[in-house]
């Protein structure tokens, strides 16, 4: 089995699977603010899990970017809540993901972001680490704070090689 | 009383009666990936209100560019919630906000958001639309949705000037 992994574009429809795509493709729900505003409303399967051990948080991640070929062996995954990355530049990032088979990942997936689009994964889904392609780095990030464990990692017995 | 405002520089210290300054001006609270990512954890007080009636949703905010000096005489608020703004270009934006007085706005005040910066406003807080300062106006919002009305807006009586 090839260990290669071709990046796909990022669409909401091939990423749906794994989570949700924001962006502007599909149009606006509404416009506010006398017309100056278009709003695209509540794009996110947002989830936090038990609310009486913790709730949703926004923090900061600032990553170093990555180049392809991109290798990795490492997946993670959040069992109590979803989690969004929104770039704050209009950089274009790498999302790893991966179908749970059984409790372990599957064979991942790789799909590339264009500038303007954010992304929601899914509470349980398997992914790679924050990859930006480009500089700056950084990223609003909406998940979970609480003080139970809420991290599974798993590293594959061989890399991938993502193209 | 003048009615010209000037937009001063958004810090967190200035800004903290109104809400939050997300940027990396404080450092990172740690590392995650294996050292190539800063986490700036948890920078906001989200507030998304009675649960019973409503949820955290993700959207997002077209806007269009405004330049200065701007004029405005609108202001709102939402009392079930807090507000978070996160530029997704590295766009520079107004945020204007004003002080409760006995439940109408005081005199407004305005801060110019640097590149790489977003804002969080608390619940309640009185606050202009959202002013992009340059294009493209593309932001991601995280806000309460739900059913029960979430806006009171107010006009002064007379226009204010952003210089």
């Amino acid at each position: 089995m090839s260990r290669e992994i071709a990046a796909a574009p990022l669409t909401p429809e091939a990423f749906a699977p794994f989570g949700d795509v924001l962006d502007t493709s599909r149009g606006a729900d509404f416009l506010i603010n006398d017309g100056l505003c278009a709003r695209h409303h509540d794009r996110a399967r947002l989830d936090f899990g038990p609310p009486e051990t913790g709730r949703p948080g926004l923090s900061l991640f600032d990553a170093e970017p990555r180049a392809l070929p991109y290798r990795f062996d490492l997946v993670e995954r959040h069992p109590l809540g979803s989690q969004a990355f929104v770039p704050m530049s209009r950089c274009s990032f790498l999302v790893l993901v991966a179908p749970d088979e059984n409790g372990l990942p599957g064979r991942p997936r790789a799909f590339r972001s264009a500038p303007g689009q954010a992304v929601n994964l899914c509470r349980g889904t398997w992914h790679g680490v924050l990859t930006p392609l480009e500089a700056p780095g950084l990223f609003a990030v909406l998940d979970r704070v609480g003080a139970e464990r809420n991290l599974e990692e798993y590293r594959y017995p061989a890399p991938w090689l993502v193209v």
